[in-house]
């Protein structure tokens, strides 16, 4: 099945288009999830201790969540160990009927992002000749800086094996607009042009609801950026950043969506995974406690969501 | 040391300003490093493969190079275990005394720029609230898409941990110019603006020689662009792409350089390692002929490069 399909309809039965950032900060993860740890080595423990974290949230959410999004920069830290750590974690979700966004704003000139979008998305050669999946997420976030030469293996890679992207058109942080907002001479801004670029791809490709996975990640803090880029990418899936920790709230995501209630995910990290605890509760509380609170933070982010949705898109599917 | 004094000091003593690029391809990699090779599956037998490909590269040019430059998307394909073998080529170059750049074109939002920063080029926290150093490359290549909120991490783990980074200023790529060629309201370009950037902060911290660590990507293939992007950036170092496969020849490089033959490192990447053989005799050769090929060529490149800048530049300092 296409991958825009599976995360449309996991959206529909879980009634809920914000997903959950797995964003491991190890000053931050519960003390109780630091204890009695094994590793080789105080590499592979951090390791162990970021896995088992997100197994348990994984599991605390898997029946109210369409997706996941864990963030590479958060893994990748710690090197090998923490890649590890993230490779299994794809694997997890995926096993829970997740599905799998991976946050790690890729790219490179056309023979490296083609490595780059056969490792996270593709498959890679092994010494015996063979082809086969390596990190093998489901969506991939890209970023567009080198042009459309340095995007295109990536969408070749989705064709292929029914993957996704999410182009940085719009990111939701401060400095953003410094080259983003900058207007070409044809009157868009350097975002639109990525937006049209996206556009004309993703009609190439979409899937039997009717959206493409060749989507755009749209930062949920410029709200009137967000309508004027829906209307350039009508079929395109949004990844939507910056709700919650970063500012954004839900009526600023509302015209990421189309009038049906899809077309957009909504991430919050810091927000589900962290905030509802000070430092002090989770230096002192059990796992129970914290997965208490995280899956309370998820269902209070879905109906906040859901029930600005409801209110104002008629013809929501679900 | 300042890490941009090491790579003056390595490139006066090999009178070398040109750097290898370790792009692992395992279709192009010789085969006699494919046979009798170990590992738990099938993917560390990969990463072996590529490892113990690198060392004997490393053992042939440690003499003759400055710096080597592995681009992460060859090793990140395979994994964790392609990172692994990606950290111990970085171990090994520094034990040798090259200088190492990473090619991961890293970058994100505030938080998220740290985490890179600091696996990468800096400290990370382990169990016992210790911070130690991760992949601990000398110098990273950084994407500035999302502007400067997302570069300053990188500039102060830079200062504090005395590494480097290049930001992707101009690219070597074909379709560089969409985003990079466009003219900003002040009529710089996006590029020029980005190494206004560099230059100011490049400013603030300097090396014993004059230079900053805080440099810039300039590909080979756009000379003209080249010369402006000098004015702007006197004192940033200059990582410069393109050169041999992508077009790019030692004159195209030239305005890289400022008059004492300083001020830009030029990379090769697939013209050392793959390029003077042809498949049938990679799939034929001993390791020693291979090698011996791969330092001809490195000798080659070194010798174009330092002729047509010694011939042009009267206040070289090698």
């Amino acid at each position: 099945m296409n991958v825009v399909d599976r995360l449309i309809e996991n959206t529909i039965k879980t009634k809920n288009p914000s997903i959950i950032g797995l964003d491991p900060d190890i000053r931050k993860i519960p003390a109780c999830y630091k204890v009695n740890v094994k590793g080789n080595n105080p590499f592979e423990a951090v390791a162990n201790v970021i896995y088992e974290f997100n197994r348990d949230v994984i599991n605390t959410v898997a029946d109210i969540v369409p997706a996941i999004k864990p963030q590479m920069a958060f893994y990748e830290k710690y090197g090998s160990y923490g890649v590890a750590a993230f490779e299994k974690t794809v694997a997890y979700a995926k096993s829970k009927g997740l599905v799998v966004v991976e946050d790690a704003k890729r790219n490179d000139i056309g023979n490296t992002a083609q490595a780059y979008a056969d490792g996270h998305l593709g498959c890679v050669e092994l010494l015996d000749g063979s082809q086969n999946p390596s990190i093998d997420s489901d969506f991939l976030t890209v970023t567009p800086f080198l042009g459309s030469e340095s995007l295109n293996p990536f969408i070749d890679v989705c064709k292929k094996n029914d993957k996704g992207i999410f182009v940085l058109v719009k990111t939701s942080n401060i400095s953003s607009g410094e080259i983003q907002d900058v207007v070409t001479l044809n009157g868009m801004t350097i975002s639109q042009s990525i937006a049209q670029y996206v556009f004309e791809q993703a009609e190439t490709f979409r899937g039997k609801h009717g959206y493409s996975s060749i989507g755009a990640v749209v930062g949920a803090t410029y709200p009137e950026e967000a309508v004027l880029l829906r209307k350039i990418m009508p079929k395109s899936y949004f990844l939507v950043p910056g709700y919650g920790a970063q500012g954004g709230n839900a009526e600023d995501i509302l015209p990421c969506f189309n009038q049906d209630g899809l077309g957009a995910i909504v991430n919050s990290s810091r927000g589900i995974l962290y905030m509802h605890m000070s430092d002090e509760e989770r230096a002192q509380c059990s796992r129970q406690e914290y997965l208490s609170n995280v899956r309370m933070a998820t269902l209070q982010m879905q109906n906040d969501i859901y029930s600005v949705l409801k209110k104002e898109y008629l013809q929501m599917v679900y």
